[in-house]
C-alpha cells in the first residue's frame, strides 16, 4: 500500500570551523523541522564543521568523533519516530572522513562515510568503502549518500536495488554555470535517478556562500516520480509530504516494470 | 582535442503501415538534413512502419528484411561520410525486431535490436541481445539504443564506458502526464545520462499522435554536458552543432574525473 512519509531538508547558516554554533543553528533547526511534523530530517554534508578547508589541518580541527557531546544534544532534538541524517567531518584515530550520520532520539543507527570525495576533498578525507548505504530506521529502509556519490548513476541505482524506501542526500553543491532557466545539473541528475528507480530524495544543500565559493542553494524534495515536490529557493527549509509505494514495488502497469525489465547480464 | 560534429534528429511525418510512403519521406528529410551538412542524421524508432500495432501479425507485415531495397533508397540520399540511424520493424526469418539501422552511402555499419521493450512490445518484438551497441563509423564510435533501453541508467553508462563519442537515440515516446512547464522525463532521464557520462545525445521522436496515442514530441540534440542543443517543440527537424570532446576524456578539472573516480568494486 502507499503511505505518506512528512519529509524536510533543512539548510541551517552555517559558518566554517564554529563547531559548536553550527550545532546550535542545527539543533535549532531539527526542532523547527520535528514540531512541523518531519519524520525525515536532512541536514547538509559537512555541516557541523562548513566546507571549504584551506588544509587537512584545518578540516582535522573541526572534525569530531562518534562519542562527541553533541550527538547528544542533536538527537534530544527529535521527536520520537523522527530519523535525521547529519553531514559532519568525522574523526577516527587520525582519520578524518566526510561523513553522515543517522540518528534517532534513542538511537545512533549508522554513519555513512562518503566514498566518491570531489574536488579537494581527497587532501583532507579518507573516502569511505561503501557506495551509498540503505539502514534499517523507524521510517523505513533509509538510504544515505553524500553530494558526488549521486552523480554516479550506479550509486542510486545500487540502493534503490537494495531495496531503499527513500533517499538522504546531503551535500554542498558549489555554483556552477547553467543555461538560464535550468535547474542545478546535480537536481536535474537526482531527478532522473529518482525517475529510473522509483527512489524519492531529499536534498539538504547548503546556501549563501563560503570563502568565496557560492552555493547553488539545491535543498529540495523529490518525489519517487521524479519530481520537485518542494524546491527551497533560498529559504531554509524544503518540507513535503510524500506518498511511497512500498520499495519492491517498481511496476509499470499493465506491461512493465523499472526493475523486472533490466537485463543486467547485457549491462557488463 | 575539441572538434565540432554538425548532428540533427528528424521527426518525418510517419503514417501507420504505410512503409513505401513512410520511406519516400524520410528519404526526403534525410536529403535536407544532410543538404543542411548534417553529419550524423537520426530518424524516430520504427519510422518505417509506425508503432501501434494492434497485434503480431500486423507489426510482421509492416516488418522488412535487411536486404530490402528500401535501403539502397534511403543510403542513396546521404552525402559522403554521413551516418544515419534509421528505426524500424525489422524481419528476420519469423522474428520480429524493433531495430535501428545505422547506415552510410556505401555501407551497412550495422543494425541494433533493442533490447528492453516496453508496453505491449513484447507480443510483437524479440528483444536484441544487446544493452545498446557502438559501432565504428566515418564520423566516430556512434552509440545506438533505442528508447526505452536509455531510461535504464546502466545502458548510457556502458555504451560511454565503451568508448562512445555520441548516442543516436531513436524513440516513440507516448506523452505522459507531468508537472506543468516541466519536459518530458525521458528527456531529464537522457539529460542526466549525457551529463553523468559526457555522452552527447541525438533524440528523434513522433510528433503528432497515432491511433489515439499522443507523442512528447522529444525531439532534441542533447550536449555532452547534459544540456539541450536544440529542442524541436513539435518542427520537423531539430539540429546543432556540437562540440565533442574526446571520448577518453571524461575530465573534470583540476581534480577530478567521471570515469577515473567511479569505484565499481562498490557498484554490486
Amino acid at each position: 500500500m502507499t503511505r505518506t512519509l512528512r519529509v524536510a531538508a533543512i539548510s541551517p547558516d552555517i559558518r566554517l570551523g564554529e563547531v559548536a554554533a553550527n550545532v546550535a543553528r542545527i539543533a535549532d533547526a531539527l526542532t523547527r523541522a520535528g514540531s512541523d511534523g518531519a519524520q525525515l530530517i536532512v541536514v547538509p554534508e559537512l555541516a557541523t564543521s562548513g566546507y571549504v578547508f584551506h588544509d587537512a589541518a584545518e578540516a582535522a580541527a573541526a572534525a569530531v568523533t562518534r562519542e562527541d557531546p553533541l550527538w547528544r544534544e542533536l538527537s534530544a532534538t527529535l521527536p520520537e519516530g523522527t530519523v535525521a541524517v547529519v553531514g559532519y567531518a568525522e574523526r577516527d584515530g587520525t582519520a578524518v572522513y566526510n561523513t553522515a550520520a543517522v540518528l534517532t532520539r534513542d538511537a545512533r543507527i549508522g554513519d555513512y562515510r562518503k566514498a566518491h570525495l570531489w574536488g579537494g576533498e581527497a587532501a583532507l578525507f579518507t573516502p569511505g568503502e561503501r557506495a551509498g548505504e540503505v539502514y534499517d530506521t523507524p521510517i523505513g529502509r533509509l538510504a544515505v549518500a553524500i553530494c558526488y556519490d549521486n552523480e554516479f548513476p550506479e550509486v542510486p541505482r545500487r540502493l534503490a536495488l537494495a531495496g531503499a524506501d527513500i533517499l538522504a542526500l546531503p551535500v554542498n553543491w558549489p555554483l556552477v554555470p547553467r543555461p538560464d532557466g535550468e535547474r542545478a545539473p546535480e537536481v536535474i541528475q537526482a531527478m532522473a535517478a529518482a525517475r529510473s528507480s522509483r527512489l524519492a530524495t531529499v536534498i539538504a544543500d547548503r546556501r549563501g556562500s563560503e570563502r568565496g565559493v557560492a552555493w547553488t542553494g539545491g535543498t529540495s524534495v523529490i518525489d519517487e516520480d521524479g519530481w520537485p515536490a518542494a524546491e527551497q529557493a533560498g529559504a531554509e527549509t524544503a518540507s513535503a509530504t510524500l506518498s511511497l509505494r512500498p520499495a519492491g514495488d517498481k511496476s509499470l502497469p499493465p506491461h512493465n516494470d523499472l526493475f523486472a525489465d533490466r537485463r543486467p547480464d547485457l549491462y557488463s
